[in-house]
């Protein structure tokens, strides 16, 4: 991990930390979003701590485990890191039904030495098999 | 669209050019970025505007064709636009081979008044079917 650029290592650490606290407990992301975030969640716009958490509270499922498989990150000229990560869910819902497999995120962080994303875009999408035109 | 947020429509405006300049004849995109300008590509890290072009340039489908089935923006506390689009791809190789059939980019703008995508992350993925564990 040492020969990684740091705002890689600060983007791994602070993704891993988001989507733990996202996977356990997601009432506690409260202590990292402020009242300058803004969230969308499958196109609904969100801005401020209260609404946030309020959003990823009343979620419907009861249990979720995201399961990254890459992950990207980036420095900004204003001391940032903005962050793509896709993955898949597994979730728990109240009744079972379809649960969409693939989900792609941005978190984003405020500064370098706070945990604070600042703008976070959540697409949950559907797997399907398509064919490819050549 | 003139019920739209500003940045919605701006950030909309700006990736319907990038993906038809992207379509149509990609090494035009060297119009659009800036010496500032960072490119993630499946992981590879290009920084300025003549490493992304020739990174873009250089790819090795002869043709390609976006389909973009969602896209979401949020402006920044720094006057830019943080986008996310999500869409399949249809592309033409030299050889035939299995082509991915998933994309999701993060072009971001630099100024409302420019249209400088500062960031770019682009991740593609092969589209496979996945039993869930509910």
């Amino acid at each position: 991990m040492g020969d990684k650029p740091i705002w890689e290592q600060i983007g791994s650490s602070f993704i891993q930390h988001y989507y733990q606290l996202f996977d356990n407990d997601r009432t506690q992301l409260g202590a990292i979003y402020i009242d300058a975030s803004c969230l969308t969640w499958e196109g609904q716009q969100f801005q401020g701590k209260a609404a946030i958490v309020e959003k990823l509270s009343s979620l419907p499922f009861q249990k979720i485990q995201h399961s990254i498989t890459a992950q990207d990150h980036q420095p900004t000229p204003d001391s940032c890191i903005i962050s793509m990560v896709v993955g898949q869910l597994k979730v728990m819902m109240p009744l079972p039904r379809r649960a969409p497999s693939c989900a792609s995120g941005t978190p984003r962080r405020a500064r370098h030495s706070s945990h604070q994303p600042h703008r976070a875009i959540f697409k949950l999408h559907e797997v399907k098999r398509n064919k490819i035109k050549m």
